[in-house]
């Protein structure tokens, strides 16, 4: 069992087959993933290639996220969570706090990604749009989307097949301004095992 | 008036506070749309970022759809369309033609970037997620998203307002296969003007 500590990212080298099960062992924590083609990483899961693949803005079981080129990398296996994640957000970034009015520096998922890929010797070609796990933005009236607590509970997990060898990075969300990561806004450690 | 040929894509250099008048002269064709920053192409219009800003999945008059660095790139001030166009689904690609059964090449949006930029002596960075103007992706019961003919009439437009120095590609996506350029299937030319 790996951790990802609290506002932090982690990436690990998973091979075509194997199983990444996500745990979100607090309950209410988002975790931000992204996956890259380990033989080049300028092919990477893609949200909105995905969407049209799958016919859906929440994968569901059985779905296969795609990169941008249109091959299956990702599918999700097993969910315990409620099913609720989100493709729409990109990830938070400095100027998303600098928006909201941080002063100064906040943990932040785009340099989450970064930091777990340098931590392999590797660097992203740039920040996809993430697969947002256990995160809550409804879709309104097909068109007004919220941010809202997450619906997952303390240990529930999805489990994730990798379709080729491949990079998978996570952050640990550190949004603590508005209730993504619950009602408390207090980012957690999650965590995550390789399984073959 | 610019004329957008069928199939194909066309760039322009558009300055701040310019505004550009996006037509669709037959009504039934989809239009990608892509902004980037003059000064760096790196910065672009994003959709995972717009959506976050604007609060839903489709932008609304008075709506700026902003970059990868969360800023104001491009205001929708007008439109007599029907106000329905996707933000969801990326532009189609070679892949996607494979994908849906054609043999040997397909015109496609990426392409179509890719030629209106290398028009203008430019290249783009990467093929950012477009606006798909006029395109109608309902996302049904918060969760389904499903190919839908443009809602939008002969010469209805939309008047998007450049909030920095920019490059603004369109593409008249030539799918064929599908029914999004309406029941005919058959793409035609859009136009478009620059307006002081």
């Amino acid at each position: 069992m790996i951790e990802i500590p609290a506002r932090r990212g982690k990436a690990v080298q998973v091979k075509k087959g194997q199983k990444v099960k996500v745990i979100n062992t607090r309950g209410q924590q988002v975790v931000d993933t992204w996956v890259f083609n380990t033989a080049d990483l300028r092919e990477f899961m893609s949200m909105d290639h995905s969407r049209v693949a799958i016919g859906r803005i929440i994968p569901g079981i059985g779905d296969a996220l795609v990169t941008n080129k249109r091959r299956p990398i990702l599918t999700l296996v097993e969910d315990t969570s409620g099913g609720i994640h989100d493709t729409l957000f990109a990830a938070c970034d400095r100027w998303r706090y600098e928006a909201l009015g941080c002063a100064g520096y906040h943990d932040n998922c785009t340099d989450n990604l970064a930091a777990g890929l340098a931590a392999l010797g590797l660097e992203p070609p740039e920040t996809p749009a993430p697969l947002n796990l256990f995160m809550n933005i409804p879709v309104i009236d097909g068109n007004r989307v919220e941010v809202r607590p997450p619906v997952s509970t303390p240990g529930s997990y999805v489990t994730l097949r990798a379709e080729m060898d491949c990079i998978v990075a996570f952050s640990a969300c550190p949004q603590d301004l508005v209730p993504i990561n619950g009602l408390d806004m207090r980012p957690t450690e999650a965590h995550f095992e390789l399984l073959d």
